[in-house]
């Protein structure tokens, strides 16, 4: 996606070989407009796949799951990092491993949302192990549900979660792939969308 | 607001006389149709303030607030519950006291994102005791921006939110007022918008 990998030039900032600050549009000030046509951009991918749901993680993939939800005419849902008071039905949950902060996690969401019905497009803003993503899967598949795809708006090419998806059989759609940050440069490798 | 009301008397579930659940639509799965009306209301409540940004709150606030940015066309932010590896610059932090946990949490916003050109408008789901509210108008006081109004989705208007908020001399625009939920019974007050 053109529009994205510009931005990303633009207001990307390199922090090392690993990380990628995005946060004047993406992770922290969200940019609507981007965001409707990062919506628009998954929607067109996944229009022949007959998705019932979105499904994210709370905080930063709220914002491009709610367009391409909004774009598909589907709910979207947030899998909660923290199980909450108003929770007491049904929750189906998963571990994340995070190895940033080397810690595990559990993600939820609540069960009467998902049903043996629905296919599911995973949104999500940032690919980089793909453990997110994984905790997600393991959920929508708890719930019976079909898993149709994970759409990412920037893959870290360089970390093995685009791989470990694949071999699970999952399709993956990254609007924004990036081969490399070494020496501060942003690379980019062709992306699905 | 109408149609808001009616979405909470025919999905939302009373399970104690202070607590409401809309996680059908609002907090947990989101529908994209009622956040874009929302957000077109708070923009019309708004429109000659003259607002620079909408700021929120991670997790629930995040969709009504972009749609109130989309319509108005300005930047949405969201403050962060955990610092993050990509927070390096200077931040903007707060202490918000949750009643309901009995714990103590600080939000930050990176103070690059806001300056005292800015005019805010916060956006959240819900308003129980003010203290998310009064946490983001601290910070955008730190940072000599001033704050329009604070745009609500549900008032629990039992609880003390908006006479804390008014007597600092804050405008509340709450599209629904929960007078009461006793006896498992969802009553409302007149709302703003």
């Amino acid at each position: 996606m053109k529009l994205l990998e510009d931005r990303i030039v633009k207001d990307g900032s390199v922090l090392s070989d690993t990380v990628l600050k995005v946060d004047s549009f993406l992770t922290h000030q969200v940019d609507t407009g981007l965001m409707k046509e990062i919506g628009k951009v998954f929607s067109e991918a996944y229009k022949d796949a007959g998705i019932t749901k979105i499904v994210t993680i709370e905080a930063s993939g709220i914002a491009p799951a709610l367009y391409t939800a909004e774009t598909m005419q589907v709910p979207m849902i947030f899998a909660k990092k923290a199980k909450n008071i108003t929770m007491t039905e049904g929750i189906l949950s998963a571990d994340v491993y995070s190895f940033t902060k080397q810690t595990t996690s559990q993600v939820s969401i609540a069960s009467k949302f998902l049903s043996e019905d629905d296919v599911v497009l995973i949104v999500d803003d940032i690919l980089a192990n793909g453990q997110a993503a994984k905790g997600l899967i393991s959920i929508i598949e708890q719930a019976g549900a079909k898993v149709a795809g994970v759409g990412i708006v920037i893959e870290k090419s360089f970390q093995d979660g685009r791989q470990f998806l694949e071999k699970e059989g999952v399709r993956v759609t990254s609007l924004a792939r990036l081969q490399s940050l070494e020496n501060g440069q942003i690379t980019f490798m062709e992306a699905d969308a």
